[in-house]
């Protein structure tokens, strides 16, 4: 069996956006999937899909395009994550067209787990001018920020969660964090345990507003509770209950070692996609979510 | 009932200096308990706990006298969290004389959770050198580790947990991070669910190998565990070995909203101390205490 499952952000996604959501999670999917389908890992498979998420400028707030920071400036965060406990990940970072990549770099060459600002951006590879990874969107909609409030906004980020025919599980989450933040934040996308887990049982990713989540430690708690046998539909509604009282809104996704997935949300609209092979069998679905609450597609059963 | 239980990190403490330890510890344990004592907050007396240890040049690895960087350079990473879901961390900090004060600056004034380099330095009121925060014997043990190796070594942090009056729970852990580290690394200290935790019921300090209590999202885990019923040395030792299986070693320190302690560790030796009050008695304890294994001191009852 293999199963990729992404988010492309939560929040409100305006109707005339939703189509180059759906465009972009289409694209995300079949770049991670062909990696599964190829014989890749499931780590390959989640960097795959993020990668396709960061570099669609139309839709996602992560990579190029990201959301500035009140100073103007690009900041992006990102972690990976495999069931094996290896993780690597990276915040503030403004020289990284794939800070994903950025992200699997540290976990593959670093003795430590979290690397940010100059530290981090020692490591990559190819680095690129900072003005490149910032688009007329971005900056138009930073401008129009910049009139009318002082208040950081929004809860968008893009993650995947996989599962490889050998059974390996793993996560990825890439965000440029919220609009207007200030310099040197680090929200819950790069935090294991916070935005971003899997082990052995269960992948998590998670997108809203990041503060809250790195309160409640949600991807952390969530993977706890299924691991104690509580229905997905209930804990990922419990997660989410919590988020909201820690003052935040937002949305999860997550995959357990038995191909099961599940995936809810408290905001306007989640942007969610999957697609799974058993046999001979394919299914697949994506989405610009607008029915806030918990689904859960099991064993081999369609929603 | 008003109870503070801290520690000043796990690793291998030379015998020649364990009694500088245990001065600091018995110092840091009166500074943190009279402000319980004077009514204050289980925040303030975390951060009194810490600020007492910070400023401890021969113990503590924090503040002044933390461990170097592989570039010789400073880099603080701090936490406070209390039971009522307020979270405020600092990462990559040189100009903070006590980086946990800057961290409970980020949490009354910021609209974000964790800052890390400049964009934190930046709210700090009262800017220090970096090299004030440089001792002799800080700038001599990274000589030697530079003439030995370029692996990072060590485990140490301190922290504490408290519980007031009101029934409010706090912890705060501060650290200087691992010696020889790259220059941009974060370790669990700083991170809500990793190496800080504190809500309703529980709080939460760990020291050790922070990359393997990041991976495991350790103070979580524990809080989520004792939630759902699990004896606390069940639950500690049941970390701390999921903390070895990540590659790491450590100890950390809880204190329940019954005014339970325990602490445990798996390192050569942990650095801890404890006092509680309950009606007109008053008990306490401290050591560098080489028995590596759980304490749970339950109730009253006293080991």
């Amino acid at each position: 069996m293999a199963v990729l499952l992404i988010h492309g952000g939560a929040g409100r996604i305006a109707p005339d956006r939703r189509d180059a959501y759906r465009s972009g999670l289409a694209a995300a999917l079949g770049a991670g999937f062909d990696v599964l389908a190829t014989g890749g890992t499931a780590l390959d498979a989640v960097c795959a899909a993020v990668v396709s998420m960061e570099d669609d400028e139309a839709a996602f707030n992560a990579g190029t395009g990201a959301a500035l920071t009140a100073a103007g400036t690009v900041e992006c965060d990102a972690a990976v994550m495999d069931g094996g406990g290896r993780v690597g990940a990276i915040a503030c970072v403004s020289n990284a067209r794939n800070p994903v990549r950025l992200a699997r770099r540290v976990l593959e060459t670093s003795p430590h787990v979290l690397l940010v600002g100059p530290g981090a951006e020692a490591l990559e590879p190819e680095p690129v001018d900072p003005a490149t990874l910032i688009t007329p969107a971005s900056r138009s909609a930073w401008s129009r920020w910049r009139a009318r409030t002082s208040k950081p906004e929004g809860t968008a980020t893009c993650g995947a969660v996989a599962l490889d025919d050998a059974g390996r599980l793993a996560a990825a989450t890439s965000t440029g964090g919220v609009l207007g933040q200030t310099p040197g934040r680090v929200g819950d996308a790069p935090i294991p345990g916070a935005g971003t887990w899997a082990d052995g049982r269960v992948a998590v990713s998670c997108t809203g507003r990041g503060e809250a989540f790195l309160r409640t430690a949600t991807a952390r708690a969530l993977a706890f509770s299924l691991e104690r046998g509580d229905a997905p539909d209930l804990a990922i509604g419990e997660r989410l209950a919590e988020v909201r009282s820690a003052g935040g809104e937002g949305g999860l996704i997550a995959l357990t070692a038995d191909g099961s997935i599940a995936f809810g949300f408290d905001t306007p609209q989640l942007a969610w996609g999957w697609r799974r092979r058993a046999g001979a069998t394919v299914e697949e679905a994506w989405e610009v979510d607008s029915a806030a609450g918990v689904t859960v597609v099991g064993g081999l059963a369609r929603r």
